[in-house]
C-alpha cells in the first residue's frame, strides 16, 4: 500500500473555447503553429468543461494517463511534446513559464482555453514557434449582456478530424492561403474593435462571416471537406430571417468541425430566439430536456415572425440546447473528492450518468 | 384572316450548356460582362434543348412573346436589350454578326449555347463589351467517349436566384474577387489543355474543384448562399469513393445554381455508374421511368464496390437520371409543323404530355 505522504493530486476543471475568428492550417505541423491568427470566446465552466487530475506517488512505477476513463498510450508524440514542455516547466518550477505554448503543443486550439473571457492566438513569426502564445483580450466581466447556445445537432455522416482536414486544406485550397494571408490580419482587427467597444452587431457579423470563409475554404479543399449538413444550413436561415425581422443583427451563428450551431446573442434576445429555434426544430413530445444550462423564460413566438420566417417546422432537427455565457479560464479545485484518481493512481469509478 | 404571303416564321433550337469552369459574377449588370472567362460543355439536343419560333407578318400589330406557352412583358429591359441587339443584326442583313454577343445580353451563359462542343466564354477586356463573347474550344466530335449523367435531386428550399446571387457575391465575398482575378485564368488554360488532349483525370479533377470553389464562394456571400443539399454532398462523397475504388478518377460532379448533380464519365464507365447512383438512392418500385435519354445496359454493382462506398442507401434521394452526351450548337428546323407559333402569331394548342 502507498503511503499517504508520497502522494500529490492535483484536480483542475478548463473551459471550451468557440472561435470567432477561425484557426484551420498550419505552416508547421509538429510544433502547431498555425497559419493564422485566432480568436475566440471562452464558455462558461458551469455548463461545459473538462476535468483533469495529475497525481504523482513515489510508489508509481510508470507514467500513465486515461482518457474518458479509457487507457491511452502515453508514447503517441502529441502527448510526449506536452509531457516534454510539462517537465521544462517543473524544472522552472517557482517561475511562470508560458503554459499557453505548452497547451499549443497538444491541440492548436486549446491554447486559447487558458484565459477567460475573449482570447486572442497569436500566429508568431518565430520558426521555433516561441510567439505563437494565447493572450487576453477582455477578461470574462468585460461582456456581461452576451449569450451563447449551443444547438447540438444530429450528424450522419461522420466528419473529417479536424487535423487530417487542416492537412488537405493547406495542401489544395488556394482560398485557405489568401484567407489566412490577406483577410485574416484585418479581421482580427476589427473583431478586438468590437468585442473592446462591445458592438454586437458588428461582432455579430464578423462572426457569421468568418464561420462561413472556414466553410468556404473546407468546400475549396479536394477532396472537399463538408461540416454543414441540411440542418446546420436551416440554422443559418432561421439567424438571417431573425435578424432581417427586427431589422437588426440580434443573433450569430458560427459553426466548427460538425454540424452543431454556436450561436451569440444579448441576454434580452435569448428568450425569444429559443422559442423560435423551439417552432422550427420541435423537440420530442417529452421536451423537458431540449434546454439545458441558463434557465430560460417561454415566450410566445408572434404570428408576424412565424411568417417572416416561412420555414417548415422539422421535428428533432435539434436535439437539445446548452445555454450558457463567457467564463473564466481554468480552474484547481480544491476539494479532494474531485480527484479522479484515487491514491493507487488508477481512475476512480464514475458515477453513473 | 392574313395573307400566307406575309407570314414568315423560323424555329430553331438550342442546348443546354453545363459549365466545368463556372461564371459567377458579372463587373457590368447593364452590358453583362463577367468577371471572368468560363469554359461549359454543350449537351446533345436529342435529350434537352429549347424551341424557339419567331414569326414576322405584315398582319400583326405588335411584338408579343410567350415563354413556355405564358406571355411575357416584351418591354422587360433584358428582353428589349437583346430586341435592339437583333434589330441592329437586321441592318446589316447578309453580314453576320457575333450572335454571343446579343445572347448574352440576355443571360450570360447562354452566350456559350450558341456552339457545339466545348466553348469558351472569354470575360474580354473592353468598356463596351464587344470582345466578351464566345468561341469554341473543340467540337461536338473531338471527344466522343464523354458522357454525362444529369442527376435530378429533389429540392426543398427554393434556391436563390443567379442574377441577385451574383450580385450579393460581388458586394460581399472577397474568395470571389480572388477567385476571378488570381486562379480562374490559369485554370481556363488547364482545362482547355485537358479538352484538347481528352486528358479524362486531369478534366475531372479540375472541374469538381471549380465546382467546389465556385459553391466556396458562394458561401463566402452574406449573407451565404447555399445550392448544394444533403443529397448533393452525399453524390460528392458517392464520386470521390467511387473513383478511390479504382484508384483513378473515372468520374466528376459539377453543379449549378442548384441541388442536381451533372456528372462526368467516360463510356465505359457510365453503366458501372448509373449502378451505383441506383445502389446508393433507390428508386421508385416502378423505377423503369429512373433513367432517361441514352440506354445504359443494366450491370451489378460488386460486394467490395459497395464495401468501399460504406453508404447507407437513401431511397428517392435522386429523382431520374438523365443520359445525355456532348452536343452540336443550335439548329434550325426545317419542317413547318414544328413552329411553336400559328399563322394568327399566337402560340398553337401544347400537345399534352
Amino acid at each position: 500500500m502507498p503511503s499517504d505522504e508520497s502522494f500529490v493530486a492535483v484536480t483542475c476543471t478548463a473551459p471550451v473555447n468557440i472561435a470567432v475568428i477561425k484557426y484551420w492550417g498550419k505552416r508547421d505541423e509538429e510544433l502547431i503553429l498555425p497559419l493564422n491568427s485566432s480568436l475566440s470566446v471562452t464558455l462558461h465552466q458551469d455548463q461545459l468543461r473538462t476535468t483533469t487530475t495529475a497525481a504523482i506517488s513515489r510508489d508509481f512505477l510508470e507514467d500513465r494517463i486515461w482518457l474518458n476513463g479509457q487507457e491511452e498510450d502515453v508514447e503517441q508524440p502529441r502527448l510526449q511534446a506536452c509531457l516534454r514542455e510539462t517537465y521544462t516547466l517543473a524544472r522552472i518550477y517557482g517561475v511562470e513559464g508560458d503554459l499557453s505554448e505548452v497547451a499549443r503543443r497538444g491541440s492548436g486550439s486549446a491554447c486559447r482555453s487558458l484565459y477567460g473571457g475573449f482570447v486572442e492566438w497569436q500566429m508568431g513569426q518565430r520558426a521555433d514557434g516561441r510567439d505563437s502564445v494565447a493572450w487576453q483580450v477582455a477578461s470574462e466581466s468585460h461582456w456581461p449582456q452576451l449569450r451563447v447556445l449551443i444547438l447540438v445537432v444530429s450528424a450522419e455522416r461522420k466528419p473529417t478530424g479536424s487535423t487530417v482536414g487542416m492537412q488537405t486544406s493547406v495542401q489544395t485550397s488556394d482560398l485557405l492561403k489568401f484567407r489566412a494571408e490577406a483577410l485574416v490580419p484585418a479581421r482580427m482587427a476589427e473583431m478586438a474593435r468590437c468585442i473592446q467597444e462591445r458592438d454586437f452587431p458588428g461582432f455579430a457579423k464578423l462572426t457569421m462571416q468568418d464561420s462561413n470563409q472556414f466553410h468556404a475554404t473546407c468546400l475549396d479543399t479536394f477532396p472537399p471537406i463538408s461540416y454543414l449538413n441540411d440542418t446546420s444550413q436551416r440554422i443559418m436561415q432561421l439567424v438571417h430571417r431573425f435578424n432581417a425581422h427586427h431589422g437588426q443583427t440580434k443573433v450569430a451563428y458560427t459553426f466548427d468541425a460538425g454540424p452543431n450551431a454556436v450561436i451569440f446573442t444579448l441576454e434580452d434576445t435569448m428568450a425569444e430566439f429559443v422559442a423560435v429555434v423551439r417552432h422550427v426544430f420541435p423537440p420530442e413530445a417529452n421536451g423537458d430536456k431540449f434546454l439545458k444550462g441558463l434557465p430560460v423564460t417561454p415566450v410566445p413566438v408572434s404570428d408576424d415572425l412565424k411568417a417572416t420566417l416561412a420555414m417548415e417546422p422539422v421535428p428533432r432537427g435539434v436535439q437539445y440546447i446548452i445555454a450558457t455565457q463567457v467564463g473564466p479560464g481554468p480552474q484547481v479545485l480544491d476539494d479532494p473528492d474531485v480527484h479522479l484518481l484515487g491514491q493507487d493512481g488508477l481512475p476512480k469509478p464514475r458515477p453513473a450518468a
